[in-house]
């Protein structure tokens, strides 16, 4: 007789984003007249760049031909795109790299839930509040969080980090030393970012204490400020305690066109065995591979054309961000990120909760946006705007916001 | 400290096709002017269908422009591809599949590994001996298959069922009872089919003792007889106990194009929870679905052009599977497979070893082929050749071991 995994039971509904559509919907059909804008998503709006779609065509061409076809791929993803990230991404940062050090996938999401294969099940895992859903839910469904107390909205197994105003919405080092610790910077939801100094004393505490950081950079396309680092790998001693995780989503809008990738240096040891081989062989036994047309469409976001019309878009979603900022905070309201991140986190006016804010702010203003609840017990009583409208709805939005 | 799972640690080496890689260059090294023949190789080699193409032309136009511009595609993949795979491949077979039993992936090799995720790890696994390595590599991964045998090359805690011309190579019901069965149909390795009758048994047994099998159906395009099934829930009581995996890649050459799916009926439970579920929350949170771009090619493959297109590509291999058969048939090989599947099947002349066949074979004829001791124990002795070379070459390369 099969046994399920029973760890899938003791998840929590995921209602977050159907509890605002139903509540959108409601409206909306109490209201036909009035105009919604979304500033809720994190999803990108604007098409691929030219120089992405030109590659896709002509990469579609290769496939339509026996002698330029293309079968299964390499195992770790095309060298041409590896190569691209390695110079790009890494090189050109000061950081050394090797190709056979990164491996080519169909997207950040995926990589941050596979990753927790080559771990053992007995790894205690530290995640910021609020954090990504996805880091606490696939260790939960590893059995690695414990059980989940729906009282405090936590597993009873996870070391929690705050991250709020309380802490300038970056993590302290937690009290109880985890295995496994997942940082994301510039952050989703916060739009926190940490400067390499910070990020220098995580790394400094992995290597200590013996954890492995895993660093999801998904949003380090947005990154304006100098003193911010784009890779984890800038920091001394990164490549024997961290794993970095990337994503084209959203620096190159491949959010419907996934592709990513995670590396791991060959530094980064357990007791002797290269984490490394491990994920190569998890790579090689588990997957197959992104799409060929897919990786050339990629590496077209590195040529010159694709990094100038990439760079352009998310000048624009920026310039959406600065939108927010200022006038939220033109209108009274404490504001973070906006800076070196798609995400505006504002504290919800004095005694409101996050979804009474919602209610409010679709009422009165016609905005949606995310309750920062949604995202862990450390987000109750903050709101997530998101920068991926048009410029538009966005100023609309604003203005609305504002004659509250 | 971080921990590793030590269960990847148990794995030998993968070294099938760099054994092979090795010796192929080696000999090519030393005989310069020997033209070598691969008919080794798994992976397809006739380009994409010009539907096909045509499809991917347009969803990345699609992708170019802001109206039609696709960002995260829904969980289970767009429902246009779900309808016309319930349509297709079950409906017109007179199987009532629903679209939210039909999850889209990127490939039946993720799928195969991954499905794992959602069973305890406190399961015993029955596979077919030869086998498609990934389903008994996935599970020692996660703990399911004990320890690793080198001397009999095989796993402690799996039950292995030969599939050898003594079976008519075709697994007979466990004397152990296992709790999940992998069963592929058209085989790989041995290019084996079963008929409805057989199946059926099979489906019982499950339903009777509370096993799930895990039915792996990517070759189903190359079924010719009329009694064979092309899924699983053509047989009664199928949907109480399996879970159907299908591929894009042999049906339509998308080896490198990556799409494939799984199909999890509602009725599929254990203890009143339903695997659909399970699979539903693992797709939503370990995955972002395949890219819009290659859905939408996917979705070309039913049309009327893509039918027509992709079933000449497969006449065209099969054109090959019946050279071999024939050719071989005719030079005293025992052979079996290649009328439901692309691949050939032999019994290594007498007191040869798959390997000292596949060395006599480089040296003698010059063609290269796969020793079946690679797919497992059970593989010994015999020797696979697969029908995806070009036409010419497969009739040069038979002729070439007639004179043998």
């Amino acid at each position: 007789m099969f046994k399920i995994n029973e760890n899938y039971l003791k998840l929590p509904g995921s209602y977050l984003f159907s509890d605002i559509g139903k509540k959108v919907k409601e409206f909306t059909e109490a209201n036909p007249d009035k105009k919604i804008i979304r500033l809720g998503i994190g999803d990108v709006t604007l098409p691929l760049v030219p120089a992405v779609i030109e590659a896709l065509h002509k990469a579609t061409d290769d496939m339509a031909v026996k002698e330029t076809f293309k079968g299964y791929a390499p195992d770790l993803g095309y060298e041409f795109l590896r190569s691209a990230i390695g110079e790009n991404d890494f090189k050109k940062r000061g950081v050394d790299i090797a190709v056979d050090e990164i491996f080519i996938s169909d997207g950040a999401k995926s990589d941050s839930g596979n990753i927790g294969d080559i771990f053992d099940a007995d790894n205690k895992i530290a995640v910021c509040d609020p954090v990504y859903p996805v880091y606490v839910d696939t260790n939960a469904m590893e059995g690695r969080a414990g059980n989940y107390l729906p009282e405090q909205g936590k597993w009873s197994n996870v070391i929690y980090m705050p991250c709020t105003k309380e802490t300038n919405f970056a993590p302290e080092l937690p009290k109880e030393e985890p295995d496994i610790i997942y940082l994301c910077f510039p952050n989703n939801p916060t739009g926190a970012a940490i400067n390499k100094t910070e990020l220098q004393k995580w790394v400094d505490y992995a290597n200590k204490t013996g954890a492995v950081i895993i660093y999801d950079g998904a949003y380090e396309a947005y990154i304006s400020e100098e003193d911010v680092p784009h890779s984890i790998y800038e920091c001394d001693g990164a490549k024997t305690c961290a794993i970095e995780i990337r994503s084209f989503s959203k620096n190159a809008g491949f959010t419907g066109t996934r592709l990513g990738f995670t590396v791991i240096p060959k530094e980064l040891k357990c007791g002797g065995v290269m984490l490394n081989s491990l994920w190569a062989r998890r790579h090689g036994t588990k997957f197959n591979g992104a799409p060929y047309i897919i990786q050339a469409a990629g590496a077209a976001v590195y040529t010159e054309e694709g990094k100038r019309q990439t760079k352009e878009q998310i000048a624009y979603y920026m310039k959406n961000a600065k939108v927010i900022r200022e006038g939220l905070t033109a209108a009274g309201y404490n504001v973070s990120g906006g800076v070196n991140a798609p995400y505006i986190w504002l504290e919800t006016p004095k005694d409101m909760t996050s979804w009474q804010f919602f209610d409010y702010l679709l009422k009165e203003a016609n905005v949606v946006g995310t309750p920062g609840s949604g995202f862990g017990p450390g987000g109750e009583g903050y709101f997530r705007l998101t920068a991926f409208g048009t410029y538009e709805n966005t100023l609309e939005a604003i203005e609305r916001i504002k004659k509250l």
